[in-house]
């Protein structure tokens, strides 16, 4: 197999660490804002439990593509609900939690080696977030994407394969010249079966300590302990 | 009206001279590569003058949405044949041909007058050219977009309203919010009718020596001699 001309990526959990970024969210604005007796790492945790429940309504066709901006204002309210705090918490935090996804922070390699191997390669985003959530977190990490890719472009939610083969169609490339990098192996599995690359990269940590994994549980063309390992391997094959 | 969080670019003249390089193009592959006794200028504007009919079959929804790539190349063969060569090329000279659309050049201001606009707007494309074109176009001429929007992101051409309305939305912005830029009164005008800002720019030379608009025919936000003229006065009224 030549290697790729363009890597796209999966971004929550594999370029940005969801999980300290909305806990710290959490705690700044429930618990020291307001003043609330919760425990942010596990409402971070309940808040993320929704997220593929309601991307599944969309990829069944049950309900049309919207946005996770949507879909994460849904899912809050229903945690908040469950968490017993569902009338102690405003609109405007409310709002200030959903947007709290535009601001998450990159893992601490990814910049730097985003910006080697765009070097060698083309790279966008193909992830279920939005272009305008995708924009917000390249404007707040400083990354260069060529183009922001994903689900919005293809209206439905991976691991969909329309929204991996709409990228690399979007891109002007065949799949197997594209490679897929996540620390997802569910992700993974479903780019590779429609057709493109896979690198794998480790992020034990994602879902909060211990919680991610470790190795792909299926075959891959790369897989390094992190975004740097990934580029140095890349790039020394070239 | 407040200020644009965003501006969206015509591409194909407002920022770069298709005109030069396609004939530069023409030139290099059939008059001095295949000995063919063309006038590359006319021939460049030929080509072009087949653009609009080729995307009106999308806009009326005669042909389903195929990108740029395949206009230009059915257009192309239709103006080789029109100038009697149409047996004298061979394809390999017209892949080329087609892929010189993604090596245009820029005018000579265009890539400091948008790492100057980056500083205070999110940056896009709104062009019929599809991503990949884009993406190479962007490459070649080292610019940096926030995101690549436009006619493939809408599945339809300029000036149909969806085009500037699918641009806002992937922003997450209120058409209000967010300025068309054009050196093309009829794009402006499109915009405007969908609820955006316009600015203006004059290429006087777009179509080739005297071919190109010097001052907008309709109502506009903001106009320039170029885009550094631009910057300097949106820059300058934040």
């Amino acid at each position: 197999m030549t290697q790729a001309h363009a890597l796209i990526f999966d971004v929550f959990g594999t370029l940005v660490d969801w999980h300290g970024s909305i806990r710290r969210e959490l705690q700044a604005t429930l618990v020291e804002g307001l003043g609330l007796p919760l425990d942010a790492a596990s409402l971070a945790t309940a808040w993320r439990a929704q997220y593929q429940p309601a991307m599944q309504e969309v990829r069944s066709g049950q309900r049309a593509f919207c946005d996770l901006d949507v879909l994460h204002r849904r899912n809050l309210d229903v945690v908040l609900n469950d968490a017993g705090v569902g009338t102690a918490v405003d609109e405007a935090a409310r709002q200030h939690l959903v947007r709290a996804w535009h601001r998450l922070q990159a893992w601490p390699e990814v910049g730097e080696a985003l910006a080697l191997l765009r070097q060698r390669f083309l790279l966008a985003p193909c992830s279920n977030g939005h272009i305008a959530l995708m924009v917000a977190l390249a404007r707040h990490n400083a990354w260069h994407w060529d183009a922001v890719l994903g689900a919005e472009l293809a209206r439905d939610y991976k691991p969909q394969p329309i929204v991996y083969t709409t990228a690399c169609r979007a891109l002007g490339l065949a799949p197997a010249q594209v490679m897929m990098v996540a620390c997802h192996s569910s992700d993974l599995a479903a780019a590779a079966a429609a057709g493109l690359q896979c690198g794998f990269i480790a992020r034990p940590e994602e879902g909060g300590p211990g919680v991610g994994e470790t190795a792909p549980a299926c075959p891959v063309q790369a897989q390094a302990a992190d975004l740097r390992q990934l580029a140095q391997r890349l790039l020394a094959q070239a």
